[in-house]
């Protein structure tokens, strides 16, 4: 009966990161696999209270449908949280969505032709190369160094592609590099953007949690032309389970964002929405993201420690300011799924970096996650992983 | 900046139904527009209980990321309640979705290329014509009668449309018509899917909402070759605003619905599946349901009586045994949409039927819903409405 699928089905499979992910899930293994937020940090004794008020003051109307462009109270919570980091907005520029996958997604389906360009750093975003490629886009990969995706490079490929649809960036303490975009590449972004009259989709998971270093207002900051479609999410600021992310954008691209919305799911879930604004209403969300942070510090700053105490030195590595996610460039020619392998036979996990590249093309990276672990966790399976690490890229050196 | 939209984005607008909806929605309105359940009988007061429940016991777990396919003991539920009628499954044949129209956007990007021919009840699902068309699908509409799609023209047309991908139908209670299809014609389109070698897109959402007549068994009942997509939802008999829905369907089917999900939306609010399955596990839903059933059966009674009362003879209408919906065929040559506005001037509301026919072919139907509105509003509009169709339709045979 396969016969019967759409073509587009031959684009699309189960990430295979999703399927290691399963393996990682074991309760013996130390995992610095997945991206999941701190558990221990959801607020669920205040949620306890803010269900209870929900389901008293606002009753049926909480369970009811409702419009597809989200509850009025928490799109006016978001446009006043993105008035704190310099973007302007009013409602009719938000879009609740089913997490930022959901707006990831829309996107892709509202913008891309067959064989359109997207362009993005490499690495990027595992579910946002398998959504965009869904609808068959083109990725064009441009280089990053620490400051994030070099400016020079993306002029550069901006001028040999001219069926460019969007550069899709992740300017803040990157998936999966934790790296940060540094604040004259946001400008310039916007200018290049302006010249080649392309899109920008920032993809802002993040930026709430950064624990160090100085704050930088998004891209979107900088549009002048309403080029930047934002977009943000609950998931790492609050709970994830509750698949709550946005869309900030100019309202002609809402309308048709609404249109599609209508088709995909109707709207997001009404309680889900309710209980977000309620929480910010009687709850300190500010005071909440302070906790998360400092929880994150202590386990990056653990883990950074660890890699310079524990891994080889022929290795470099990121060093976010914010986050989840450290990125390890292991020696050209190491590849990073055996490293995988060797460290899963000694219970402790990470993600090989090469699906992160969307052309695929570099094999020696990895991903750490710290923020789902506990400090002592992550000491000893960076101990684990050290040796792994000491033991392979010694027998590839002893191969050269 | 429109120029930016892919071509996909001109096959759809902002549904006009929904525009229609935001009208009758001023309070002064009675309405029988919408296609909402009745609030009233949301279970607001047992789930205050099972969100403490769910906090208390499952904590952080109900906050998280979880899997796409869904939250196992509420699979398991769903296949237990189909199992009632008639349907044998395991949770490997169950996907969670963000309601039925998730289920139903999924299936249009799984299956349908562009050109497609899907075959379907004459008039049917608005959402569902949204969602295929923005897939470039072709429609092709099968007349019904009281008992649902006229299985004479269904093999005609499949006999005419060799592309034929799948039939889609709503075999109980159809949104928008009331009506459904008889017991020899589930079995008649089983052995026609089988003939043709087409697939069944059965969606389901009033099935467990009959308050007269006999029990009849899913189409998917008599499916031999797993030819039968069956999509329902908790939406009618539990709350809308939790957006849970499910497909049932082969395992094989199954993988590639979870391939496209995690890029669409990762997976289904893990709080929402939880709720639902702590409700069915701590409260009976069967008598909630039959609850349900008790109310929606006087209020379209009463809605019946009164379109014997108060509305012209010279118009036909369905006799639903379930679901939400009464469907009103004028005299030929009367056009509902002028009936809806000399209606709205009344402060009652109903929603003409052309969008309803995927060729927009028919101008003279009127979709009537008696779920969202008491009995005593039921009596009073539909007082109001006759007026205005005795004089509407009386100035219409003058003008003959």
């Amino acid at each position: 009966m396969e016969n019967k699928f759409a073509e587009r089905a031959r684009l699309i499979k189960s990430s295979e990161t999703r399927e290691i992910l399963k393996v990682t899930e074991r309760p013996e293994i130390i995992s610095f696999a997945g991206g999941l937020p701190a558990p221990e940090l959801f607020p669920v004794e205040a949620l306890k209270d803010v269900c209870n008020a929900v389901l008293s003051e606002e009753g049926a109307a909480s369970l009811q449908y409702s419009t597809t462009e989200g509850y009025i109270p928490l799109r006016e919570a978001i446009c006043q949280r993105m008035k704190g980091i310099g973007i302007n907005s009013t409602i009719e520029n938000v879009l609740i969505t089913s997490g930022s996958q959901q707006a990831i997604d829309l996107t892709g389906r509202l913008f891309i032709n067959e064989g359109d360009t997207i362009i993005c750093e490499s690495p990027t975003y595992l579910s946002a190369i398998h959504a965009f490629k869904s609808y068959n886009a083109k990725f064009v990969e441009v280089a990053m160094d620490d400051d994030g995706m070099v400016m020079e490079e993306l002029e550069k490929k901006l001028q040999e592609h001219p069926d460019t649809k969007f550069i899709y960036t992740i300017p803040d303490f990157q998936n999966p590099t934790g790296r940060t975009l540094k604040l004259e590449r946001r400008i310039r972004m916007i200018e290049l953007a302006n010249q080649y009259d392309v899109l920008i989709v920032e993809d802002n998971p993040y930026g709430a949690v950064r624990f160090a270093g100085e704050e930088l207002p998004p891209v979107k900051h900088f549009d002048t032309e309403s080029r930047v479609i934002y977009i943000s999410t609950f998931s790492k600021i609050f709970t994830p389970g509750l698949r709550l992310g946005w869309i900030c954008a100019d309202e002609s691209f809402i309308d048709k964002y609404v249109a599609f919305m209508q088709t995909a799911d109707l709207h997001t879930v009404s309680f889900a929405q309710r209980m977000t604004a309620k929480y910010m209403e009687l709850y300190d969300i500010e005071e909440h993201i302070t906790k998360i942070k400092a929880v994150y510090k202590e386990r990056c700053t653990a883990m950074l420690s660890c890699i310079e105490e524990f891994f080889p030195k022929n290795l470099s590595y990121s060093k976010p300011e914010g986050g989840l996610f450290i990125w390890v460039e292991l020696p050209e020619g190491v590849d990073s799924t055996h490293i995988f392998i060797e460290c899963l036979k000694n219970n402790v996990a990470c993600v090989p970096g090469v699906p992160f590249f969307p052309n695929r093309t570099q094999k020696n990276t990895l991903r750490l996650n710290y923020s789902n672990m506990s400090k002592e966790k992550i000491i000893e399976g960076m101990k684990r992983m050290g040796e792994v690490l000491h033991r392979e890229l010694e027998k590839e050196t002893a191969l050269l």
